[in-house]
């Protein structure tokens, strides 16, 4: 029940999320073809992918729905990430907390996540308690009970989570700020979590149109990973989500895209709650799903070598070399519906000042565009890439969230596959080429963290 | 048929606008009670205000629908402006260009407009053509033809106008990249005009779909100024838009809003084609609309004295005093249905240099701030509106203008004529007020139009 923005901003939330998982964080699809990967359609239009492991007895199962934050109605902003929260209501077979209470039982886990492109549901419990996630799960898919007494109570609760995890939270308040910025007209200008003046105004009739239009099996991939063969989950399948009437037709997920931008921007918060200084640097670039043929894999290899862990350019030369910088790397979120955005970050160590930082980031970036990158750079780069799906593959739900992410975001499990052959393929020529396309000063945004004392203008 | 967007940014392009007439553009209701203006509604819906002037032997007539770019759906920007001109195409009684015959054939004067919030039809013709004025207006409210041969080359007339307009010149280019900025969440971050790839794509069915929710007279406003008197215009009235049937009711025009700000901001443009740098910085504020009782009217005063005209402090002190701006000032538009904004720029001259016009601008806005302003000072500014409303009622189209604005923005007809009153009534403290709340660094966007060498970042 987390709105996981999968934005992030500064040094420390990036070093913890690279930390935690290196490159499965940075990259869409890092897995080499699995032979045994299933993927069909249930009659009613649900997606369902099959990903058997049979080294333990867990079976981690995820719903996908195909709307996010970046689909709201103007004006309605928040309303994916309420709905998230009113999945885990009273239905009229079971009564509210009795699905989080089976799964308990069991010894289970659950969580749900909410993004600009998709809302997710997972669990990972023992397999022959399958069969029972998806009865939960099909069930709650049509048959919430939304009526004033669930929602008013709840959006009180998310109004709580916006004032605890955003308005207390100057980082979070500058995140903000800045994807307005970075993005002139796209939605994902718009916070997942909602704006406050919204958020308040969500009501009933939002929640229940919301539902009709977006909750429905035709909407939804089934993602089943783990101790578990195709055969057993398409016949469960068909017995608990086939059961669901499909729902509206959708039209494509058409949102407004952005202009040609041609300024140079900055955003500014000055906190007392901030100690040290840091920024960052953001510019917009091509998706997996937007970009022309190896662009999004050179962006997702430029980054790695230019900023992406503790062998990178950045990190070598700031942090280990001149000590500059107590953090600084960069990273590229690609696995998105529409336009992406690629981000340089640091933060100054000692006596060092944040433009001594910046100006050292800047030069590394000058340095790939001018001469771009070395051979052996690159084959270290693409070795580091390739290992990772190693290390994905050896994790369930890492594989699962792969696939969900990557097929809610336009991707097919054909790409998948061919993701780590693309990735071989990117040449020393063509990382230059999209550093020099797209890391234009004239179309960046940087973002100042500061605190309050000196004064800073 | 042009965009006026109401928006400017530059000292020139403000200095023009100020000395073409001082305060009419800065104010949005610069009348005394006007004994004898009529205000009444046709059956259908239509509102109706005349306002009577028998010095000359001529008429304004202008009709005001209350639909702007902010009231379009996402990505279909342009579609406001775009049907502005196609109202100037054919009907199905009268063949394209056979209005502005008739209007060239008697003398007269026509254009028409698109803002944020409002679109207008005007003709300045003598007074016995006004009721064939009123004929062929009410015609095209509803009996456009709208085929694909229509659309397709006028589409490529506004394609070509927002690349004459717009992509060459930096200042305009500038000013779209500013609102995208200030309005986070607004649709006044959208252009009038509209973004280019959301331009190309608007076809018939937009157009149909337009024209059907929003050209009717239960959303339009007839304003007639002149030598006329309400009798005989009603009766015109009635015979001619009284016939159009009323159109669909619309809901009230609820935008999405701005969330809280936290930020300062900067957007630069570099491009070779500027010669001599400049900066505006601009904070978002009540409009008379949206505003508190009186705040409206003190941002307005307070725009005066900061940076309004001649005897204002910012061109005393920077102009004229030190000498190191060739052009500086502020200004308020509040005449908006949403938020406003609040504007304050300058450029440097001789060898001076742009950060010392902006220090010096800040000093003045910290000067009121802290120590206000004075009641002669207040006084004298009080005075100089006050003057304007007598200038604008001398002032035929003047006059029709304010009233189109003011009451397609939210306001009404004793609005506007209780508005001296309520300016008179503005203290020191208030003045010093809206300063202290509104003009904050940490909620501001500041621009920068500078030439491409020397190099600036």
């Amino acid at each position: 029940m987390k709105t996981e923005t999968r934005r992030f901003f500064g040094g420390a939330a990036i070093a913890l999320l690279l930390a935690a998982s290196p490159a499965v964080a940075a990259s869409p699809a890092q897995t080499s073809a699995e032979p045994d990967i299933s993927n069909f359609l249930l009659d009613n239009g649900m997606e369902v992918v099959v990903i058997p492991d049979h080294r333990a007895p867990i079976v981690t199962h995820m719903v996908w729905y195909k709307v996010g934050s970046a689909d709201e109605p103007p004006g309605k902003s928040g309303i994916a990430h309420f709905f998230e929260h009113l999945m885990f209501k009273g239905t009229t077979k079971h009564k509210a907390g009795e699905f989080g209470a089976r799964i308990a039982e069991i010894g289970g886990s659950e969580n749900a996540f909410t993004t600009d492109d998709y809302t997710a549901y997972h669990q990972t419990v023992p397999p022959e308690a399958l069969a029972s996630m998806m009865d939960y799960e099909a069930d709650r898919m049509r048959n919430l009970i939304l009526t004033d007494a669930v929602i008013g109570p709840e959006r009180d609760v998310v109004l709580e989570e916006r004032r605890s995890r955003i308005e207390n939270n100057p980082e979070a308040l500058l995140s903000e700020e800045v994807d307005a910025t970075l993005y002139q007209n796209h939605p994902y200008r718009v916070p997942v979590i909602g704006w406050m003046q919204e958020m308040e105004k969500l009501n009933r009739e939002d929640a229940v149109a919301f539902y009709d239009r977006y909750y429905a099996p035709n909407n939804a991939i089934l993602i089943v990973a783990g101790d578990v063969d195709a055969k057993d989950v398409r016949a469960l399948a068909e017995k608990t989500y086939g059961q669901v009437p499909r729902g509206p037709d959708l039209p494509a997920r058409v949102r407004p895209q952005e202009p040609e931008q041609n300024t140079a921007r900055t955003v500014t918060l000055t906190d007392p709650r901030v100690s040290t200084p840091s920024f960052s640097k953001s510019w917009l670039v091509p998706s997996y799903h937007t970009a022309e043929p190896g662009e999004a894999e050179a962006l997702d290899l430029l980054s790695e070598i230019l900023g992406g862990g503790l062998r990178s350019r950045i990190y070598q030369s700031l942090v280990v070399k001149n000590g500059v910088a107590s953090s600084a790397g960069a990273y590229f979120n690609g696995t998105k519906l529409d336009v992406a955005s690629f981000t340089v970050y640091g933060a100054p160590r000692g006596e060092a000042k944040l433009d001594e930082v910046q100006a050292a980031i800047d030069k590394e970036i000058d340095g790939i565009v001018r001469n771009g990158v070395g051979e052996k750079e690159l084959e270290a780069a693409k070795n580091r890439f390739l290992r990772s799906m190693i290390f994905a593959r050896d994790n369930q739900s890492s594989m699962a969230n792969i696939y969900g992410t990557s097929l809610a975001t336009g991707s097919t499990v054909a790409d998948i596959k061919e993701w780590p052959e693309r990735i071989k393929k990117v040449t020393t020529d063509e990382i230059r080429k999209v550093a020099a396309k797209y890391l234009s000063v004239n179309q960046s945004v940087t973002a100042y963290l500061l605190p309050s004392e000196p004064v800073q203008n």
